[in-house]
C-alpha cells in the first residue's frame, strides 16, 4: 500500500489533468489527487530558499503543496477500506531502516525532496487511528474538521498564556468552557476551568484544586501543613488517580481503591466504609473520585454521594439526551475532567477541567510572573488566563473542537455519539448469545465498551473453571491481536482485569465505523481464532 | 489587510489560473495562490457529505484544498513585511462579534463555507507570531518544515503511549533524545528522557526525579516519609520551579530563591550560605537548579556546583560550537530540560527533559496499567515507553522537531543560533551608547536577551534616582507597547524586574529577523515614545 507513483529521485513531473475550460464548477478536487512526491530536481536542493529566504514564496508553497498531496492522499486512504489498518514492523526492523527510510540524524541537511519522502514514509509505516476498523483505542477516527483545526492551529503556531499573543483563541477557551459547564448543569454556566495537555493532567489539577479548597496552606508550607490526606477512587478507574496521588506528594499508597460490582461500578456501602475507616485512623477524606465511563469497562460509578468527577472517557454522553442520565448529580461535583479527544473525536490533545468555584484554579497555582502577566497593559487583563496553569507555554488545543462544534452543531455530537452507542449495542446483541464467545459482565454495557472473550473450538470442551481453562484462554486474544497486527486487518485492544484472564475490550468512537466493521472485526477474530 | 476576495456567499468560482500547457515545469504555486474561499453553492450546505460518507473523497478534498489557500495566504503574508504583526482588538469587541465572525457555539451546524470564514477570520484578528517583526517572546518565527511536521502529526492523529499505535514516533523520539544526550555531554548518550507538554512541565518532572532518587517511598508514602525537602533556583529563574514546589506538596516557602550578580546569575557563594543555613535548620536540601538562559537577562548560572539544570530557553546553544561553552559543566547534571519550540524554532509545544540515569523516570512513575501495558505483545515492549509519563494519552511532539534536524542537519540548527546572537549583539552594539537608551545591566548579553530602557526626552533631564523619573519611567515601556499593539507594527516584551522598573526585554529567535528589523523596532520605539 502507499506505493509511491515512481521512485524518489525521478525528474518531476508535477501532474496536473486538464480542467477542460468548465469554469469555476468542475470538481477542482481531481485535480489534487495526481499530486505526486515527483519533483523538478532543481526544488530538490533549495531548502534554504524556503521562507523567510527573499523570494521563497513559490518554493514554499510548492513544497507545502507537495506536503498537502501526501497528506491528502493518506486521509483518503485512511477511509478506503480496502487498505490496511497498519503495516507492522518490529522496532529493530524500523531501525535498521526500511528502503531508504532511515530514522537517525545527522549534522548535514537533507534535500527537501527526501524530506517529503521522509514524510511519506512516516505515515506508511504507521498506524491509520482514523481507519474504520481501528478500534483499539479510546480515541479513533479522524474528523476532517478537526483535522482543519489543527492544520490552521500550527499554522498560527501560538500560545494561551495571554490574550496578547492569543486574543481569539483565549476568548474561545472561555466560551467553549462556558457552554461545557452549563452541560454539567452549574447554574449558568459559571465557574472556572482549563484545557489541559490530557485526562491525566485534567485529574491531577482536581486533586490539587481539592487540596487548595480545604488546605491552601499546602501551597506555600507544603504536604506537612495538612494531616494526612486520603483520596479514593474505584479499583477500575483511570491510573491517573494514582498517578497524581504519587506525584503530589499524597502517595499512592493514600489512594484507596473501592470496590466495584460486577458491571465495575463503585459500591457506595464500601466508599461509606472505607472513609469511616480512613476517619478512625485520623487520616482526613479529601477527594472521592467517581468514574464516568470506566477505561475498560465503560462502567458509570453511582454519582450522587460524590464529590470529584472523573469523566474523561465518557464526557461526550452529557451531549445526549438519550445518555446523559448516566451522569445523574454531575452538577454536585466540584470538578469534572472531560476529554472532548475520546468519545467525541476530537484530535489529540484536548481535555478539560472544569470547576466549579471561580477564582480556585488561580488561587492554587498562581505564581504572578511579572514578565509575563504586566498588570498595566491596555487591556483587560482578567483574559491573561495562563497563570491558573501548572503550566507556562500552553498549546491551543481549543480551536479545532471550537471548529468541529460549529460546524456540527451540539446536536452533531449528539448524533455521534448516539450513533456509536447504538453500534455498540449492535455488536452486544450480535456476540451474546453468539458460539465461541462469553461476555465479561452481564448485561447491556453502560457505555461502547463491550468486553468478551473469544473460545477457540478446542477451548469449548474444557472445564471452564479449570487452570488449564484459564491459562489457555489468557492466550487467545493477545495471539489474535498479534495476528491481526501483522495481516494489518483491524486492531481491538486487550486486557486482564483483576482475576479475569486476557479479553477484549472493544470500544466505539470511531465515526467512520459501520455496522459492517463490526461484522468484519467479529469475522476475523473467528478466522485467525478458529484454529488456535 | 486579509480581506476576502468577495463576500461569504457570493456564488463560487474557485478560480484558476491557466497554466498555459507547460507541462510539468510552470511553477504550480501560482495556481494555488488565487484561491478563494468563494465556493460552489452546492458545496456550502454539505458538512455531512464530508469523509467518512460514502463518495466524500471529492468534498473532503475540496475543503481541505480551500483550506489550505487560506493558510497559505497567511504564511505569504507572514513573511511579508507589508502586512501587520496583528490587528489588536480588545475582548469585548471581539465578543461582541466582528463583520459575521460570532465565537459563540449553537446546537444547529453551520455550513462549510462559513466554516472556512470563521477559519479565515480567526487568523485576522490573531498575532502573525512568526512575522519577522514579531519579538515579543522567547518562541517565535515560523519554520516552514516544522510546519509540515505538524500539519503531518495532526494528519496521523495518534498518540505516544504505545509502540502499538505509534511505532514510527516512539524511535524518532528515542534516537532524538539519544542525541540530545550526546550532544550534553553523557558517555554514549546514555540515560533517558521524554518530551513533555512544556518547560514547566519538564522542571516538574526534573523535581520529581531528584525526589524520587533519595526519597523513593515518597512515591507510594507521601511527602511524610521524607525529611522537611528544599529546592534552590535563582531569583531569575523562570516560575515554574516554584509551581513545581507548590504543586508536587513541598510548598512554595521551601523553594529558597538564590541571590544573583547584576547581570542576574547566581551567586556561588550565596547557593553555599543558604545550603548551610537549610542545614543548620534541620532541612534537606534536595534539588539546585541553575538555569541556562534566564527568562529575562538571558543569564547563565555557572552551572559547575551544580545539580540539575533548567536551560529551556537557551538549550538550543548546545548546538553552537561558538557558544556552548556557556553550558560549560552541563554534563554533571542530574537532568537537563531543553525546549526546542524555544531558541531553536521547532513549533509549540516542543520540550524534552533529559535524565542522566537510565530508569529513573519509570521507577519515578509506572503504575503498570494492564489495559494499556501488557507485557504478552508480539514486540519488544521495551517500546512502550508511556509509563515513564506522568501523562497517559501524550501528544505527538517530536515529528516536527525531527523533521526539522533532518532538513536543516545540526550544521542548520547552529548557524540560525549564531545569527541569532549576531542579531542580538547588533542591537546591543547599536543602543549601548545611543541618547536614550540605557541598558538595564552592562556587558554583552550572554544571550540573546537585550535589556533596555528607552528614556523619551521629556525624561532625560530628570534625576535619575528621584521618585518622580522612576514613576514616570515605569509608565514609558507599558504606553510604547500599547501604541505598538493598536498600530500593529511590531511586538516586543517588557517588564520590571526587582527594583527595576519597566524595561524591554528583546530577544531574537525568529528566522525571519534582520538587521532592518531591528532597525525598525528601534525606529518604532522612538517614533511612538518621542514625545510621552
Amino acid at each position: 500500500m502507499d506505493a509511491a507513483p515512481g521512485p524518489p529521485h525521478s525528474p518531476c513531473t508535477l501532474r496536473r489533468e486538464k480542467s477542460g475550460g468548465t469554469g469555476g464548477h468542475s470538481p477542482a478536487s481531481s485535480l489534487y489527487f495526481r499530486f505526486s512526491i515527483r519533483f523538478v530536481n532543481a526544488f530538490s536542493v533549495i531548502l534554504l530558499d524556503l521562507l523567510p529566504a527573499k523570494n521563497g514564496e513559490e518554493a514554499t508553497m510548492q513544497f507545502l503543496l507537495e506536503l498537502v498531496g501526501i497528506l491528502t492522499n493518506y486521509v483518503r486512504k485512511t477511509f478506503d477500506r480496502s487498505t490496511k489498518v497498519l503495516d507492522f514492523h518490529h522496532p529493530h526492523q524500523l531501525l535498521e531502516g526500511m528502503e531508504g527510510f532511515n530514522l537517525e540524524l545527522s549534522d548535514q541537511p537533507e534535500s527537501l525532496e527526501q524530506i517529503l519522502v521522509d514524510c511519506r514514509d512516516t505515515l506508511k509505516y504507521g498506524v491509520r487511528t482514523g481507519h474504520p476498523r481501528f478500534f483499539n483505542q479510546l480515541s479513533t477516527g479522524l474528523d476532517i474538521i478537526g483535522l482543519a483545526g489543527e492544520w490552521l492551529t500550527s499554522t498560527a503556531n501560538t500560545n494561551m498564556f495571554t490574550y496578547e499573543i492569543a486574543p481569539v483563541f483565549v476568548l474561545m477557551e472561555q466560551l467553549t468552557l462556558k457552554k461545557m459547564r452549563e452541560m454539567i448543569g452549574w447554574p449558568s454556566g459559571e465557574g472556572d476551568g482549563i484545557f489541559s495537555p490530557g485526562g491525566a493532567i485534567s485529574n491531577m489539577y482536581s486533586v490539587m484544586i481539592a487540596r487548595y479548597k480545604y488546605f491552601p496552606e499546602v501551597k506555600t508550607k507544603g504536604m506537612s501543613a495538612a494531616p494526612r490526606l486520603v483520596l479514593f477512587t474505584s479499583e477500575h478507574s483511570h491510573y491517573s488517580i494514582k498517578k497524581a496521588g504519587a506525584a503530589l506528594g499524597f502517595g499512592s499508597e493514600n489512594v484507596v481503591l473501592l470496590s466495584t460490582d460486577e458491571r465495575g461500578r463503585v459500591i457506595p456501602a464500601d466508599l461509606e466504609a472505607k472513609i469511616l475507616d480512613v476517619k478512625q485512623k485520623g487520616y482526613h477524606p479529601l477527594f472521592v473520585n467517581a468514574t464516568a465511563g470506566s477505561t475498560v469497562y465503560g462502567a458509570f460509578d453511582p454519582i450522587n454521594e460524590i464529590a470529584d468527577i472523573y469523566g474523561a472517557w465518557g464526557g461526550g454522553l452529557l451531549m445526549s439526551r438519550k445518555h446523559r442520565h448516566k451522569f445523574s448529580g454531575v452538577e454536585r461535583a466540584n470538578s469534572v475532567t472531560w476529554n472532548p479527544h475520546k468519545m467525541m473525536g476530537v484530535p489529540l490533545q484536548c481535555s478539560a477541567i472544569l470547576v466549579r468555584e471561580k477564582g480556585i484554579l488561580a488561587g492554587c497555582n498562581s505564581m504572578c510572573a511579572g514578565y509575563l502577566f504586566q498588570p498595566d497593559k491596555q487591556y483587560d487583563v482578567s483574559y491573561d488566563t495562563g497563570d491558573k496553569a501548572i503550566q507556562c507555554g500552553r498549546h491551543v488545543d481549543i480551536f479545532k473542537f471550537w471548529l468541529m462544534w460549529k460546524a456540527k452543531g451540539t446536536i452533531g455530537f449528539e448524533q455521534h455519539i448516539d450513533k456509536c452507542l447504538d453500534l455498540s449495542q449492535y455488536l452486544y446483541d450480535k456476540i451474546r448469545n453468539r458460539q465461541g464467545y462469553e461476555m465479561v459482565f452481564q448485561g447491556v454495557p453502560q457505555h461502547t465498551n463491550v468486553c468478551f472473550w473469544y473460545i477457540p473450538p478446542s477451548l469449548r470442551g474444557l472445564e471452564h473453571n479449570s487452570e488449564e481453562y484459564r491459562e489457555k484462554l489468557h492466550k487467545v486474544a493477545p495471539k489474535i491481536k498479534a495476528m491481526m497486527m501483522e495481516s494489518g486487518t483491524t486492531m481491538v485492544g486487550y486486557q486482564p482485569q483483576g482475576q479475569k484472564v486476557n479479553f477484549f475490550r472493544m470500544v466505539v468512537s470511531n465515526p467512520a465505523a459501520l455496522q459492517s466493521d463490526i461484522d468484519f472485526l467479529i469475522d476475523e477474530i473467528e478466522r485467525l481464532g478458529h484454529d488456535l
